[in-house]
């Protein structure tokens, strides 16, 4: 099966539109004709190699929704027709520990969409039915892809940190995550804060369900903030003062990092015995997960803030994306034939 | 009011038996007449006021039983004559956040036992009645002193984290709160495994409950059992080799500290978010728990294994636990007077 992607030859190089050759559709696999698809930070890590897993030619894209056109042998959960998004994952093996207990986004042999394999800047796509999630009613289907990375990227520590509505959550960096979070906090009934170094994301941020803002790189505004927060959620990819991020935290409080922070994250344990807090991180969410999470969307009027770029611009859509302006997140119309 | 102690004039200062004013009793305190008490590592930490917080002519000991003989004016829950238990906590505000959920633990006004005032190192200790927590009927009134904390701190952390039967725990460091952590994670159901760096402690980690045992020192060790545990208690106050540790968790696992580690704890964001794992933290446990520690006990025949000094010769007591020859954990049995 041909078809045309865009398509970089080695690290860094421009995306140039050519036709790739997917082979036969796997048994358990879902192919899904690609109408839009978000562009995601580690879109461009991945391009430039930066986490040293790339292999070339490389196919970015991992934000995609579309219609299924074929299913393989064995699929019986997914028919074509159907409307699916598709996010970081594209395969489990539905048999390991973490699979058999609804954690398919924690399987050890879990694909990811990008890498040893062809994204979504393409006409089509597969992906193991599993990772193939039908988009409910409800959902603006031009501006839902982000949702499959971003989205679910934010979503999931709510849940997994069993954060209530009576809680006081802080977000850590307002784009294209940060600002998901703030409407799935807002929405989920908390006090939310936003914490960014930039004061016109500042006014931003509370339209998009913020309470209050705090200056990120100001320890002043940290320390006046000690105790307060229940979870503390870092979308920012930066190595950040930790230990006056753990002060801010109440007891019982959670440092949860969803962003590939480049350096070790080191706290000192005293503070954390006495207020018995704690560090985590995780990635994207479940499919079952990811399904709750488009029916949360829908229900309360939840979607990225999107801008848009015909997919054949993809290019000059990184590009936008690199120089920090995008706002909170980029969508590629299919446009390629 | 005044008592017999076994008192430090300064830092390092030998414990020499004197008598020390307690003062009027407070409204919300009563009067232990002491029994026995334990010897815990912080009661030498504070000795040689090697956390700064020291206050001199300092009595240690926080793990005392004894009988009630006083109670203030506005006790109404414990009354003269009870057998109660005190360990690391004296006071609590009942009134914060904190308190109000039950986490009288986590109070940020938390009285301390010795820190600032006399510990039970003397015929007569004072506390908060919430801290005077009740023996239950079968346990071992001459061994309970150590559950009141080495015991709570580790049982805390099997309940904060939401352990099952089901689970596979990791204990490193089989001292005083190790051999009481095998013993309850045996009970509660689950795989144990002893993490130490002692061939001999090997073999009564065994019998201690532990079904397993690692070398806690080796590298390779660590690396056979990548992605095994649900959690890995780590009751030893050294440095370890954090993110190999962290390497042994499975998917959602916890690394969870509760002895005092010198330096930051530095982890890779990486693969906690990949493994969805956490680094936690934790105190001794509230009022609550530790009379729920106390039933399962009694219920299940758990029982620090100790070694008897009477009180009046605490300072070879202390001295035998500072050369790492204590099994498990020495109690004093009072004999002032």
């Amino acid at each position: 099966m041909k078809t045309l992607a865009m398509v970089a030859s080695g690290p860094k190089a421009k995306l140039e539109k050519r036709e790739i050759d997917l082979g036969p559709i796997g048994d358990d696999q879902v192919e899904i004709a690609v109408e839009s698809c978000g562009i995601c930070h580690s879109d461009l890590s991945l391009l430039n190699n930066d986490w040293g897993i790339t292999s070339y030619p490389f196919v970015p894209g991992h934000e995609a929704v579309g219609r299924i056109v074929a299913v393989g042998a064995h699929v019986k959960h997914r028919k074509v027709g159907e409307k699916v998004g598709l996010g970081w994952y594209s395969g489990s093996c539905l048999g390991c520990r973490s699979c058999l207990a609804g954690d398919h986004n924690l399987c050890p042999t879990a694909e990811q969409t990008i890498v040893g394999r062809h994204g979504a800047f393409a006409q089509r796509v597969r992906t193991h039915w599993v990772w193939a999630t039908p988009l409910p009613s409800g959902i603006d289907e031009a501006k839902a892809g982000p949702l499959f990375c971003g989205g679910i990227t934010v979503f999931n520590p709510i849940v997994q940190n069993n954060i209530k509505a009576t809680d006081r959550v802080g977000v850590v960096g307002i784009g294209g995550l940060g600002h998901l979070a703030l409407q799935f906090l807002n929405k989920w009934g908390c006090e939310v804060t936003a914490f960014t170094s930039s004061s016109a994301k500042a006014a931003e941020a509370k339209s998009l369900g913020a309470h209050d803002t705090i200056n990120s790189t100001s320890d002043a505004d940290l320390a006046k903030n000690k105790g307060r927060f229940d979870m503390v959620l870092v979308t920012a990819n930066v190595d950040l003062n930790w230990p006056a991020y753990l002060d801010t935290l109440a007891p019982k409080g959670k440092l949860h990092v969803v962003g590939a922070v480049p350096n070790p994250i080191a706290l000192p344990a005293f503070p954390m015995l006495v207020g018995q807090k704690s560090l985590g991180g995780s990635p994207l969410g479940s499919p079952g997960l990811t399904a709750k999470m488009l029916e949360f969307c829908g229900r309360h009027k939840i979607a990225p803030v999107t801008e848009t770029f015909p997919m054949s611009k993809a290019n000059e859509a990184l590009h936008h994306l690199e120089s920090g302006k995008a706002r909170y997140r980029i969508v590629l119309t299919n446009d390629l034939g």
